[in-house]
């Protein structure tokens, strides 16, 4: 007999059919009844032992963490809870879990700190919190190449070694290929990176913006989805060595374009997850109301996980310039008041967190994005206003999170973007492929990068970003 | 008036109606034609320049490589070669391109071999060849993702920065955040890796396997798409330092589920991207001819592109023991006549690409799965059959190309794995969590692994691994 997935088990009616199912034990009560789990779903399928017919040996080996094989009949639940239920005939241990064995990892059924899970990684996604996080993160991924897919995007695989580093000096990974105890020297002692695989230095990429710029050149709209690094010492809940990262790039877009392409991607995806992962966000915002009840009121989530999505995907983003921006912080209770952190004093001052989302929750009361900051504060490539001193930059703010989405129009004429290279002091001859972009055929065009784990914190209502990767970096820990 | 996407004006009817387009100039003839393309489709739209009302400052830059606005009207063409052009009535020149630099680059319109074009392959975009390659890419990539999620698969991103050595010992690219002049050392003057970023040693991925074998055993069924390196010193036209993998883990899956996987998952990509990209695999598909024009006859390619394409998935896979591979091998006409350049003698030979094309082209005359091969030219984790000296290994061969898939049923036995780790000096401690997968619910399960820029050279007809990449490491090469 073919073998059914539980979420297609727990869709069927029970018209008394023999069936099948695989899965691993996730509870055994009263010797009786096996709550069965296979990844498909968050739900586990009630199996019903027939334990009089059922032998000793096979009984004692239904641990929690055990591999089965059920066959029976799929029938009314007579409990509550489901639907449907198995009255089992035949129990196959495929694969035992020692219980003494099990009490010593996080599949042993208690209450295990999320901390204690991430020293456990490889087995987390086998709860019902990761398996629903993966699942849903799993999800999200589809649901991006799917807008683009159906957008006119093509999909662009920008290089993760990297011979330049203009844009993440000091910040970035090396990459080589000596015996870090006996590298190529050179005439005066120093390492010849000549010798290296790559015939010189090399770092892990922080951005494949560059690149996928020329691409947009020739195929007019792409995007990265690809795995960006950060060597920076950050041991905080938001950081990660290892990430990936959404960059999508577009010729003849300027930045309001830009502004609808990040709204509008951002409705999409989120939408995708409430669509095809209710149970997996149900279940997950329920986790979320009960964390909440340890807490003091005003660290609770303001709204329920779902509610939340729909806060964005149901509301138009407010577009507000950085100068209107700061006159409002500037006026705000917290900044009059002295509860900022960094206090708003004059234009110019960069965004902590703490602004961003006082502006989103308390001031406008639904996402925002701030667009034409001061140049000084942002990067090279932005593309200067007429007055001289603001770039066309975008931030798309949300709440609980603060920045979701950094973005700008482009330099697109080459003088100024010479001009700007010199002032940020940075090699012409290293970005000469970079400046040719401007040289033939430059256009108007645009682009933003998104944290990927920050959309999946977002969308799962988890607060530390190790929680949404399968197995994060982050400094002293490299382990699986 | 909104800009239309080339690929949408060409599907229009010639109603007459307005029409503005934006993209670069592909060919500008008689002071009058226009080619324009925007990346969209391979295809141009032809703008017919109202010279005389045009002024002449306009018309000194329609270089080849300037960006232009156009605005005119939608009318049938006069000329053949397409159906609608476009009667321009106005034409902004958005971004210039000196006919003079760009004598000096690959955008200039004469014929570049594919090496000058990889030496420049930030502008390699935008000609012809290219931008079919990378949309064709591109419509596979989405393909693969579409599949799984179809079919219930969950994307997993496994680590790219790896503290596990297990796989890939002394092919590993190292990743550190020394100063490499200037490392932490220990006591005894050796390299200190507790006070790198770390605190061990760490490198780059060559391969998810592992991992992903852990998101397997929780939620069923998982896949992973993302880069993989190979510090290995091998300059081919096969081999790349930096590399997509696609690796599909699914539990409860026997060696014969995974071979009814990997065929039913390439067919389901090569149709996607026949029934996708039919411009694109026609021009490629007509270059391939041309090229061959000037080559031997044993060396041109055995039938047009896209009939190749057709050849795989409108046959069945034949699947063929290794044993008797070698049998039929041994016996062959090349074998006997001393034609291969290494000669099949005995059982337990490692096959070459020259024995898995000769099966696949002379022999079987379809794409062939190899299955149970010796244990000993095989990974530690490959389960072992009963006659205690072959695995349950597979391999799919297609045409022109050798080994397109690599795959096995895992070894699930904790016992068999552990000694199989011994056998291969693999230390058990630093695959602990590896081996809890076995201790834990273990199960039958079963993956594979596909070099995506494998599939994209057989899918494209090209036949140097460089150009199905947009930036390829190399070697001495980490250029962009």
């Amino acid at each position: 007999m073919k073998n059914t997935k539980i979420v297609e088990v727990l869709k069927t009616d029970p018209v008394l059919q023999e069936i099948s199912v695989q899965g691993w034990v996730r509870a055994f009560r009263s010797n009786r009844f096996i709550a069965l789990n296979d990844g498909s779903t968050i739900n586990n399928i009630q199996a019903v032992v027939d334990f009089e017919n059922t032998p000793q040996e096979i009984l004692d080996e239904i641990n929690i963490g055990a591999a089965l094989h059920i066959t029976g009949t799929l029938k009314e639940s007579e409990g509550k809870g489901q639907k449907v239920e198995i009255a089992a005939k035949e129990i196959t241990i495929l694969g035992k879990a020692n219980s003494d064995d099990v009490k010593k990892t996080i599949l042993s059924p208690k209450r295990h700190s999320l901390e204690k899970l991430r020293e456990q990684a490889h087995l987390r996604v086998r709860t019902n919190t990761f398996g629903a996080i993966m699942r849903v993160r799993a999800k999200l991924s589809f649901a991006v190449h799917q807008y683009f897919n159906e957008n006119g995007f093509y999909y662009v695989n920008t290089p993760i070694i990297t011979g330049s580093d203009a844009e993440g000096a000091g910040e970035m990974f090396r990459v080589t290929n000596f015996d870090l105890n006996n590298p190529a020297k050179d005439e005066n002692g120093k390492v010849n990176f000549k010798e290296d695989f790559f015939g010189k230095e090399t770092n892990l990429t922080v951005s494949g913006q560059l690149e996928a710029e020329t691409y947009a050149m020739g195929l007019g709209q792409v995007y990265t989805f690809g795995p960006t690094f950060r060597a920076e010492n950050s041991n905080t809940s938001r950081h990660l060595a290892e990430f990936w990262m959404i960059e999508p790039e577009v010729a003849f877009c300027d930045l309001d374009g830009n502004m609808d392409l990040a709204e509008d991607f951002i409705k999409y995806v989120l939408n995708y997850v409430l669509t095809h992962c209710d149970d997996d966000l149900a279940f997950l915002e329920n986790r979320l109301i009960q964390e909440d009840k340890a807490k003091p009121e005003k660290d609770r989530a303001p709204m329920p996980l779902r509610e939340k999505l729909k806060f964005i995907t149901e509301n138009n983003f407010k577009r507000v310039s950085y100068t209107e921006a700061i006159e409002i912080l500037k006026n705000s209770k917290p900044n009059k008041k002295k509860k900022f952190d960094y206090l708003i004093e004059e234009w110019g001052a960069d965004l902590q967190s703490e602004h961003e989302r006082y502006l989103v929750e308390k001031h406008f009361k639904c996402p925002v994005i701030l667009f034409d900051y001061p140049a000084q504060i942002k990067a090279f490539y932005m593309r200067l206003n007429e007055d001289g001193k603001t770039v066309r930059a975008m931030d798309v703010l949300f709440p609980g999170i603060g920045e979701m989405v950094g973005g700008s129009q482009r330099e697109e004429r080459l003088e100024v973007l010479q001009e700007k290279m010199k002032e940020f002091n940075i090699d012409e001859e290293e970005l000469w492929w970079y400046l040719d972009t401007r040289r033939f055929g430059s256009c108007v065009h645009s682009g933003f990068g998104l944290g990927f784990e920050r959309l999946v914190l977002f969308a799962t209502g988890m607060s530390n970003i190790r929680d949404v990767i399968p197995f994060p970096r982050t400094p002293q820990n490299a382990e699986f």
